[in-house]
């Protein structure tokens, strides 16, 4: 199946809703001019179709293979990768010191977006490889900086984030690995990590974990956890590969999807102690892995996206193709598929649901450049503190979307669906892992009660609700139906939205688990709530450029209607969120255990 | 993983819900005393749990096999279809006379259920045999009956149903396969058959087809359309088997889920033609397939209960084993996860799902063996429009339950459910089929829409709004929060379904488009709606009981507060659905073919 890159939709919210001209003017992001975007998304959707995407049912049916410590990967990912390192796609977003394009995250998010819906198990490596070039450029000595980052940024080595122990996967503070100092500054790493992705492979000269443990004099819990960088091969002085390290790949695992991505088993030090270097200060280790974990959590949202715009392709494309039926309107002959009610509906909610999303997290994108790039302090703060709050929100939402779209798209394909040759249903094997890794919903659910609202009060998500507001406004004062309407279900929602915070901010204190029951359904809501938002501006935008006559009027008129649609079918749902919340936690909680 | 079955549950829903007492005085039915139901079901689930669940992961691994034209399925399958046979399950159902049990279908659901969780892909050959059972003594002649029922209820030979061919999925109208009378009374069958469940296999001596083909001047769509039964061993006078008839199957698919289930490509009259004989009259083969049709809809109902309950004991266990995190009220060290609110969440949302669609399945059940039995015209007449409209109901929305209850379970395993050998992730893929086969929900719904809800005025739509206000009164009388909270969600919710009704009544004539656009959303409230009336007045006997300090009050106290779960969390999703269907058309209509 082919994967033609939505660069249309791309454009619209970075210049329409995430203000690429603002990104722009911002001090070293001088170079993403409007032009210099649309050229780099070109060429890297060309990429990803041309080179990538063909790669991703190949890895579905060749996956990788263990053998003797070593894993083949699929056919094809080795120099596939290697072309992606050459033309530089690895660098988009560090800096130009050490080799990269110096691009904002607005800009690497399409990116990231277009290699993942290309291929999510090939776009792992690169995603992982981010993640560590994130740690070291936040904590790591500047060594470690030069010795490492230009080999990932080139795409020479990659990188791993090692933290799930067999007893320790949502709660890091059961880390047992331990890290032993030796004297000379290095540390003998010892330990099992589990499901680390790309933690063995070929498609790269050397892999770099980086790997939580004790020291042995650290203190219980999460605040006696470091972090370690522990290379597969050592590194001489000059840069030059030295002697393999003492951490090896015992197995990979058997995985419903994304099976091209080996999810490796590592043990470290089971033959004298895996060499490693400490990442900033001891015992300060989670504290960088979050930072990390942050930027993958994000990523991983746009994973969600990615695939459910790769499985909505699929499905219009077999939607247009396959006939069957009269058109209920009493056609003389069978219709496509297209042409039925229930398919538009399913395609609609496909659509609706990938673009809120989207725009979402390109919005999200843009505030985190504003917030590290500002020249004011106090505008790079309020751009963080609505970044960070919307990091959960993405992840979450988008990857718990991305299943729901992808068993939409095997739905639509019918008996051909279920059929693995077809390939709809590897979508929907492979979105499964997203709403897991890096953190479940749940896990994301909980940043957003507890950190993201509940210790400042509301007072973030209330600055929000009040930008929603202005929106609902001027969606009240706008003469289309399709906008009033839109208007309504915002402000329904928004008010649901608003309500419910004022409802964590109240309870948590007093009725802890009671809060915490409805975490998940809050999540959901702040994401149809904030998509729904996203969408309803960009119907505003749509409907002044129709009432302009500029640009390309069936674009416009799509984007009112999937907006329309995303209103009455998912803004409709907040006040049933809402209610499940604020009313329902007595029956979540009520059952003893054996009641079970 | 065990199967316990659900008795206690199930024994509740048919002697307070579905009235097991009622349906035992009806005529025919005597033998359905509330002891030998209960014994009948202890020996099912005895049997189901020890000789067909511990096949159930062996056939995911070591799918059915194709070679020149032969099946060969998992180990263990052929000696347990045996046994199956020679301990009547077959025949729970069907009439003494031909070997049977002849117990009512409130009798034979459970067993169905209990047979389905154990192994969806087992438990498809009993299903499509039941199905060929079903059309034979509607519409077979008595030397059909003679010869094929008293083999298919013994579990000597099995039944398949050969609807589709690869222009003709859910359009019958353009079934191509050739029927040529031989004027002996025999027809020479040809074309090509897909999607044919157990259309080749090893656990019978013989496998008998029921195929729709057109006779030569047959008129053109769906009236055109004749039954024939075509077995694989012709049957000699004196019922031995004799020469192999021209039905061969050419390859079998590989699938997504329900890898054990042989889902076969069957050539028809290659080598000369098969021969086959015709069911009923000429032309009418379709009616006589949609009463198959229905009872095999319902029983895909049974289905999405059967595998969503076995995903969530899964789920229930896990969460009762895995100890990760502190409690959120700060214990001092980790819990299993079943002590983390939204773990119960989900566990709930399960819980509550599959005992709302049991219960309601049942209550369907019940109403079958009326129409059946009942010595009063009036008394089945009304009891038959019930349980029609219930069928598409039953069948759409239990199984999109069932795909996302098999999720949750997984979602509850974090990481190790999407390993394979957990087992989890087997749930997620079987269950995928659910909604395709026997009809997609889009069918189901068109049926519901058009058949059951349009063509009476809405008329039996209405009555069965009439008996759920009835217990809301009942539910506004009571004294407890919880079960007037129930009722405050389900007045809301039956509110809106009428709402649906009437908007479906009043525009299918002129927007047939617009009204079908919401078909799928108005067959999802129609299910939370009766499901979530099945859970309240199990709810309301629940109080009575506990009010009486009658039976076990765990049990009941469980009953009310996952009642009170469904109602927050899905009786108030009715406004929404209300919203999309009644408001939501012109979004979903809004586009081209080449906007999308």
């Amino acid at each position: 199946m082919r994967y033609v890159a939505p660069l249309k939709d791309m454009l619209f919210v970075m210049n329409e809703l995430a203000d690429l001209a603002a990104v722009n003017t911002l001090p070293g992001c001088e170079d993403a001019t409007p032009e210099t975007v649309e050229a780099v998304l070109e060429e890297n959707a060309r990429f990803c179709s041309e080179v990538i995407a063909p790669l991703n049912q190949t890895g579905d049916r060749q996956p990788s293979a263990w053998k003797d410590g070593a894993v083949t990967t699929t056919p094809g990912f080795k120099e596939a990768f290697k072309a992606y390192g050459a033309a530089g796609w690895q660098g988009v977003q560090h800096p130009v010191y050490f080799g990269g394009q110096g691009l904002p995250k607005m800009v690497a998010t399409p990116c990231m977006e277009m290699l993942n819906a290309a291929n999510l198990s090939f776009a792992l490596c690169p995603l992982l490889t981010d993640g560590a070039i994130e740690a070291l450029m936040t904590a790591g000595s500047e060594a470690q900086k030069e010795t490492f980052l230009p080999n990932f940024i080139a795409g020479k080595w990659t990188g791993t984030m090692n933290l799930t122990e067999p007893q320790a996967g949502s709660d890091l503070a059961m880390v047992r690995s331990r890290a032993v100092p030796q004297g000379d500054g290095t540390y003998k790493i010892s330990g099992t990590k589990i499901f680390i992705t790309y933690g063995e492979h070929d498609m790269a000269e050397n892999i770099v974990h980086l790997v939580l443990a004790r020291t042995p004099d650290a203190p219980e819990g999460v605040k006696g956890i470091s972090l370690f960088v522990v290379p597969k091969f050592l590194v001489n002085a000059d840069g030059s590969l030295g002697a393999r390290n003492d951490a090896y790949c015992v197995s990979i695992e058997h995985k419903l999807g994304i099976r091209a991505s080996p999810t490796a088993v590592l043990q470290f030090g089971d033959h004298g102690g895996a060499i490693g270097t400490l990442v900033g200060e001891e015992n300060r280790g989670l504290e960088t892995m979050f930072i990390m974990m942050n930027a993958a959590r994000f990523a991983v949202g746009i994973q969600g996206i990615a695939v459910a715009e790769r499985a909505y392709q699929k499905a219009v494309s077999y939607a247009k193709d396959r006939v069957q039926s009269k058109d209920l309107e009493g056609s003389a002959t069978a219709v496509s598929i297209i042409h039925q009610p229930d398919v538009r509906r399913m395609l609609m909610s496909m659509r609706a649901q990938i673009e809120a999303a989207r725009a979402l997290a390109y919005v999200g994108a843009a505030a985190f450049d504003i917030a590290h790039h500002h020249a004011d302090a106090e505008v790079r703060s309020s751009h963080q503190a609505f970044y960070e709050f919307l990091v959960p929100v993405i992840k979450g939402w988008a990857t718990e979307m991305s299943i729901d779209v992808a068993s939409t798209g095997l739905q639509i394909h019918g008996g051909m669906g279920f059929i693995e040759e077809t390939g709809a249903a590897q979508y929907y094997r492979d979105a499964r892992i997203l709403t897991i890794y890096e953190g479940t919903t749940a896990i994301q659910a909980n940043d957003l009660v507890g950190r993201k609202t509940a210790r400042d009060g509301g007072a973030v998500a209330r600055d929000i609700i009040a930008r929603v507001r202005k929106t609902e406004a001027e969606l009240a004062a706008a003469a289309s139906a399709d906008l009033q309407a839109i208007g309504r279900h915002l402000a329904a929602a928004s008010t649901s939205l608003d309500e419910v915070v004022a409802y964590v901010v109240a309870n948590i204190q007093a009725d802890i688990k009671g809060v915490f029951a409805g975490s998940v359904p809050y999540l959901k809501l702040a994401g149809i709530v904030l998509g729904g938002w996203q969408m309803a501006r960009a119907a505003l935008i749509a409907q002044q450029k129709l009432n302009a006559q500029e640009g390309d009027a069936k674009f416009y008129q799509a984007k009112i209607a999937t907006a329309r649609f995303f209103a009455d079918y998912y803004l409709s749902q907040a006040g049933a969120y809402r209610s499940a919340i604020v009313a329902g936690s007595s029956g979540v909680l009520a059952l003893d255990e054996d009641q079970f």
